[in-house]
């Protein structure tokens, strides 16, 4: 998406700082030696940080760079947010109400041309526990609520948050997630969410839908399909996979339990992308505080 | 539903009134002279007024009532409201945001086992016109609002009303429906609403989508077909119809830009339908003012 960054920065800019556009395959060290500041989805192959003082994610999640060798302590990486909160809202809610208003039965009725009226699900009876009470989960929470919806945060503390009706911490969820109707993931992926949602996880589910806005390897997808085979799930909704895009050869394709997107529950459109950079380049410059700025030790 | 209707009243029931629960197709005249109230989705074949005061209709939807020749001034004509704006605010949101998710288009990727990312559209993006500002479009109205969608209403007076960005008076709205991204229809069947969405109206609409979850009479379908093939509607979702069922051999079952669903966007569950009924019977026994009494020279 260079090109069109380009096109945004180079139009709508007056701040004067001097940008390289360049595609992350033919990114040099002399590109990365000439920089202040790095902005892409990922750090490329030869990444050095040299002079560099801010590297800023283009997405949310930024994985790719926790893991990097030697982060230099004084170097702030910072990540996209911006209207993920809404777009993943909207993401989850599209496939709730699906669900809950029958389309797919709907849909099958008048392929053979039969009315067979079945009463739809008002989502104020649904109880949804989100994973993740960050800035996202937190904005899932907050619209579900106004819908009547029990939400339950799952998060690393358990501290209450004023858009859950209740957040517990991790590992003491097990009873909400059973009562659960639906399940949404917004972690990010650490060494601790690694594969978190396991065969061990599933078996204490009944019948819920699963939602993955967060991050593929999460999920152990093998459980996953055993779960929804036994019932433990109902349907799941994966936007996110291990290896993107999902290989042809993926089992995930063919289930008629699992409905599959190309990660885009969370896209980062350019425009967005550029107010984004500048909001946080004005805060870097003014030295106001940053929501955005990732803790690498949390690696989120 | 009378069986149903039957059960929770006289389980839950404790006003001591006595009940006569009849299949429309078994009410005599006898029945009708017995009775104070009759409670029904529609007047029986041999209605006739006699002693009654009162008139309940189990839907939303009064027109059959109000056709009834020589109404009489005393007799108090109510209908059941309750849940239906939360119900239609649910089944309008879940379309829209089915479309604005590409639902479909990702279905068919997967089907075909294709990564094919689309950005999926904000609803803060959209403009809407409401037809009907009443309470179930104020309810729609409200929901929308909070998504940030722009809410144009159109009303006989065009009276504002908060929930609402603007209102605009019926035959002032062509400027707003042109702009519009969606069109939801909740009117009511009036003589003034019959056919109301016909050639001429089709022919200011410049591409948006139509949602009719008020009465299927208000729409001319064969100028609707004619508006979908020539592209002035985008797609067309429609959960009521002038015959239900709706034929077997009706052309609306086949069109792929027409969405059919049996006219379940507001069903009236007995639980709600009884809780409306007594909330209804009390505030006439105390006297109090009923929001959901029909204005018979209005019809709705």
């Amino acid at each position: 998406m260079y090109k069109e960054l380009e096109g945004i920065i180079e139009r709508e800019d007056k701040r004067g700082k001097t940008f390289r556009y360049v595609d992350e395959k033919n990114i040099n060290d002399e590109d990365l030696k000439w920089a202040d500041a790095y902005m892409s989805f990922y750090p490329v192959e030869n990444f050095a940080f040299h002079q560099m003082k801010w590297v800023h994610s283009l997405g949310a999640g930024v994985d790719r760079y926790v893991k990097l060798d030697s982060w230099k302590d004084d170097v702030i990486l910072t990540r996209t947010v911006c209207s993920f909160g809404a777009r993943m809202s909207e993401y989850c809610l599209s496939y709730m109400l699906s669900e809950l208003q029958y389309h797919v039965a709907f849909q099958k009725a008048q392929r053979e041309k039969k009315w067979e009226p079945l009463e739809p699900v008002l989502l104020s009876s649904q109880k949804v526990v989100i994973y993740g009470t960050g800035e996202i989960g937190q904005s899932i929470a907050e619209m579900l609520k106004r819908f009547g919806v029990q939400v339950t945060g799952v998060s690393r503390s358990g501290k209450s948050n004023q858009h859950f009706h209740q957040v517990v911490a991790t590992g003491d969820e097990a009873s909400h997630v059973k009562q659960a109707d639906w399940i949404i993931n917004t972690l990010p992926l650490t060494p601790e969410t690694n594969r978190m949602f396991n065969a061990e996880w599933m078996n204490i589910l009944q019948g819920a839908y699963f939602i993955n806005v967060g991050r593929g390897a999460t999920v152990d997808t093998v459980s996953l399909i055993e779960a929804i085979n036994t019932r433990r799930i109902k349907k799941a909704f994966l936007d996110v996979f291990e290896v993107e895009p999902l290989p042809q050869s993926d089992m995930l394709w063919e289930h008629e339990n699992i409905v599959i997107t190309p990660h885009i529950s969370a896209v980062t459109t350019p425009k967005e992308a550029v107010a984004c950079f500048f909001d946080t380049l004005d805060r870097i410059e003014a030295d106001k505080p940053l929501e955005n700025k990732v803790d690498l030790n949390r690696g989120y």
